[in-house]
């Protein structure tokens, strides 16, 4: 049974490098670090193989992901080069199977960056077409038994009135009519009015736009999102617990991320950075109880090439008044921190769709800054959910063989 | 119903802080903050009240809380003018029932600072009847329904062989014989065979000997420890699981800890360090499955005064082989930190003996650097295991009440 | 010999700190940290006495001194209760002393915050004009010798187009229009047009307009500015020359500083911000060669109350093309930093101004972050200049008395 | 014109990186960043070209330089690919001109590392006699015009008594008693005696002990010293000053250095961290006039290969007896910082010996963590006496060229 992984935004870092990982695993010249999958509890389940999944894509801009591989390895040393030897003509072979995408309505910042966007001119219902004529013809020449779709693209602006997207019919009227949906939700919208699982790990409006959400629920397709939690919200996630349970009062936490790859560069873009700084600072407000001061920034540095440093600042209130605080430094690879957790997904979803389980996954909450219809925000709480999954799961599995 | 707490190193930082701020909050000065029972899930159970709490307890150094409580303002701006002004007069009353204690075998830099400990020529047993009689003394004068002893003294020196202290028949025979049992054993055996409860939050020996476990086991009465968990190591075990879970394989975790106050002086004795090594360590070890180079520091720096800092540098190995890291710096007051525990944990006891709960108490498992037989090290399921104890109580009361 | 300091912005975090210390040491109850004056080379001048200073002063906000000394004490720790109880009295004589000042054009949030600024309704001539007689009131009030102006007022706007002020004519122009001149010129001109000397401790545009600059020369007042090196920008200029000398090209420097008193609540107005951004981001550009990215964040975190902290992120180019980092964490009181400086300046541009040295004084440059006329950024190199000049003065000392 | 360079520790990490970088500079594939003397003020001298250096060594290690550079690469990414390809037949030949060296007297860990040392039963003179041997047959087989010997090998301990090497002739009785003088020592004699100019670049005593001085001095040879100033200690030298010139009272000032390469390994050893931590502290005392608390940590953490993390905590006392803080992180290439001083230091040196100008160069002192003869630390400082040097000889020649 063979599972293809469309990732939109094929050509992009995090695209890039979870296919690098793959087939790097797939020839046995790296481990799987980074990977929740491949350890205690998921890896109990009977998930895709990682050197199995079918890798193909859509990207507005050109290029070939052997030389985005080629340039990533440059400019930040990840991928390593054995691992980049091992996997190049893999990676040719991928590029074959990456079309042309749409970056409708996703700001100026990456319509100017975009060199192979779709024809502009084309109707919504037109570019929704063909995205859906795209996965499936990936369906077909691969002979895939499923494809999920993952959204791995730039930010987004958000849109100007989310609400009017509320129901199935309120998205196909603005299909109609060519409101201005954004890309992630015509991405969206093919794969899951298709029954094609749609991940998005990006923080833009995709299928968190209520319409959305209800065809996965009608089409009983499994989706999930959104803002893959990958470094600084992943350690608020861990530490802001900490402060509640020990009733230490967080009276204010600065976060400054410095970055430098291209996802950088959007975010330069007051508009595109709205959305993510969104998520960002919503998990903290989410754990903690009392009002505090709660600021995020993200400063484009171009130094810092692919690599991310986040620099939190936490002050909070314990006995008798006194003032103390908490100073982290987290540096990392932005794509190596991504990457691994697009191929769980990708394993995760598949799985649910083959047990039927459509509509949201609330137990991939951990995955997430904003996980859709999951008001846990606690990093350990959401990890309990995923090993309760499994356990359900697995148990369920012994039940049936005990039985047969 | 009235709770005596009795404080071994009654005139310590920990012990002043804690007896400053439950007469602080008894009388409306300071909030709770810091304070876990002051909040869910504990705030259900029926406690003894914060200020109902009565103090009194050992010490070896001379001098009056007061004094103390003056120096550590001075020193350290906590506790405040307005709260040391407003309980100046309940430590006045605290001072007299504070009783010289013993400083046997707590190595050589304890016994310097020792200014007044018991005669160092009493046998093991005239002590423990000393340290009895004065329990008792303390339970007869106040009119105490309950008396609750925690051991907030020094770090001692570990024991050359604990091994030989695997009974109660050993424990009484080496105090028959005046074997080197230290300090914080003594204090243990004497409120245990009496059926006081006991907490250690030290890194002490105390009541971690199998032979003294054995003994609350017989008497049923309550006891926890050990060494108090209030910053780096809280930390660790609120870090280290998001590593485990996430499959990023942790290479090198380096500590670095200073430290301003009389524990960081006793600290530089390389014999009483070791136990506190040991726990801060351990903690990592129990979270992270492979091996790793897993090092703590801990220096005296004066200028620091009863502030403490820790330097925290965290390499792990994620997707594709890559290296990232974390560093992390907390500042906190130590004595701010420990000192709320100190109070919630003789609360908890407290009422673990009301309900006939006597031997080794594992919900409390998330106070603690090396919580006594629990393997669980990490923070959120520690604080899972407080949650169900509570709602169990809380379940109990309420099926009684709707019985009734 | 009697010097006057009078401060603008009297009431202010500084300007409170200054005089609380200034007393503080008079009355014996704290040492001369942080004073340059007070250890070699400077010690070796013959400046006014500390204790001898007396001060005065124009603010926009009512209350008192003794008030804003206790808030701090409160809020920040600093001034302790020790020095706060010794100079109480001091404070309250100087309180008499302040007059009401101008807020004019200094942006919408510092007009908010004033509420006792002179009447609006007035001309530029009547606001000058009254500065200038508040000025000389307190020299025959108090039979001082000598009157020394510190602006230590919020930051303003800056002005849209300085160059229109390019001679003493414009400026009278612009008086006579009531053009929109900011207030700090304002007390500038009033200063420097009646004899007394003028010190910017401020980003303002003040004594940095070229007409300005013309006047002092032309009365041959002492006079310089601007903005006071106290925390991150003096440790750039500290660290930055040993980049260049050691050949390390610095790639970016990253700054991002939180800070939560009224200084930091002007600067969230941009406009206010603009001026402070400029003179904190351009000494690294006149140290260092190359072209690199270098921004600045101020951003306003009340829970630091009177503290600053400063996160610095400068990543470096060395040997074989090798990127590597510092990253520094500066914590400081920003008035602590700030008051002695204040105190500094005061003495030694009166010590100009008895020397007939009027015009800039460049070799105070050490105590700028953008020192009026001088190009030199490097810290060790300021401190140079200081140096000579005290030795030029030591010498020429020594010579007349070796003559006598 | 032709110089040689003769690396002990040939085939070390910083040898081989600075022969790495030397051949890939001469190659065109990498830029000078990092090399003190291609840029203003040293730029201005004549100066051997750095593609004219010719290198040779010794070393107590098996292996090639070869192999050596590639497992740098492996580990640590520095040297990069490009460059490693381009020096690799450089390094070849290099290869052919590495002797085996000794490790008399380095203590049991290098003892232990060394594979290859010259017989240990030879005496002193025996091996000294082949250590100048090997130095003139290079200057022979190369024709060299002139060889600088510059000492990169590890950390040795600190002899039992240095005083009793006061003079040349107690070197000579020790060298013929077979004393135990380091090898470190040996190889300067070997060199001094016969006229090559000696650099140490190591803690090592060599050149330090008088008696090896006063032979340099007879000699009229150059030579400097000691322990490269690389990076904690240079941000110390830089910072320190301005601490001190604003008079901000250091209190502590805590540092704590883990790396993970060979050096840090030999460093585990008490007895060889001896004299590292010696050169690394006293910089502090040489600036700061008042007593502090100053502590220096060096850890082995493998994990870091041969990158080198220092994290420095400073608390000092500023107006109104205010505490406050900096701490930073300094996070570098071991050898990529200090190679390229090597090859400054060998041009210097060479350029002094040509000038004839013998014995200690104090215009070196901002290399050296502990500058033979030189009291000044202040980085600044020490800078300017480089430049006056470098203006003393440009001024010379312009005068010589004037003349003309």
């Amino acid at each position: 049974m063979t599972t293809g992984v469309w990732l939109v935004g094929a050509r992009g870092n995090v695209a890039t490098t979870a296919m690098v990982g793959a087939r790097a695993i797939a020839n046995g010249v790296t481990g799987t670090e980074g990977m929740v999958t491949e350890r205690p509890p998921c890896d109990a389940l009977d998930l895709p193989f990682v050197d199995s999944l079918v890798f193909g894509g859509h990207d507005v801009q050109s290029g070939s992901v052997v030389e985005q591989a080629e340039a990533l390895h440059e400019r930040n040393g990840v991928p390593g080069r054995a691992a980049l030897d091992a996997v190049r003509d893999d990676l040719a072979a991928i590029d074959d199977r990456i079309e042309v995408g749409t970056a409708r309505n996703c700001g100026t910042t990456v319509e100017r960056l975009a060199d192979e966007a779709a024809d502009e001119a084309d109707s919504l219902r037109e570019i929704t077409n063909q995205i859906r004529t795209d996965y499936d013809a990936f369906a077909e020449a691969e002979d895939l038994d499923r494809v999920v779709v993952v959204n791995v693209a730039s930010s987004e602006p958000v849109p100007h009135d989310p609400t009017q997207y509320d129901t199935v019919d309120a998205i196909e009227a603005a299909l109609d009519d060519d409101d201005p949906l954004p890309a992630s939700s015509l991405y969206a919208y093919a794969a899951l009015s298709a029954g094609y699982p749609f991940v998005n790990f990006t923080p833009n409006a995709a299928n968190a736009l209520p319409g959305i959400r209800e065809l996965a629920e009608r089409e009983n397709v499994p989706h999930m999102g959104r803002d893959g939690k990958t470094g600084e919200t992943l350690m608020k996630s861990a530490l802001a617990p900490m402060f509640a349970d020990r009733n230490l009062r967080v009276e204010s936490w600065e976060g400054h991320n410095i970055l430098g790859n291209g996802d950088g560069e959007v975010l330069e873009d007051e508009e595109n950075k709205a959305g993510k700084l969104d998520s960002k600072g919503g998990v903290l407000d989410g754990i903690l109880d009392e009002p505090f001061h709660n600021r995020v920034r993200i400063d484009y540095t171009p130094a810092l090439a692919d690599w991310k440093t986040a620099w939190d600042d936490v002050r909070f209130r314990g006995f008798l008044d006194t003032q103390m605080k908490l100073q982290f430094t987290w540096e990392g690879s932005d794509s190596a921190l991504a990457a691994p957790l697009v191929l769980d997904l990708a394993r995760l979803v598949a799985y649910a769709d083959r047990e039927g389980e459509g509509g949201l996954q609330p137990h991939l909450a951990s995955f997430f800054k904003a996980p859709l219809g999951v008001d846990e925000h606690r990093l350990a709480a959401q990890f309990d959910m995923l090993t309760e999954y499994v356990a359900r799961h697995t148990d369920a599995r012994a039940d049936a063989e005990g039985g047969a």
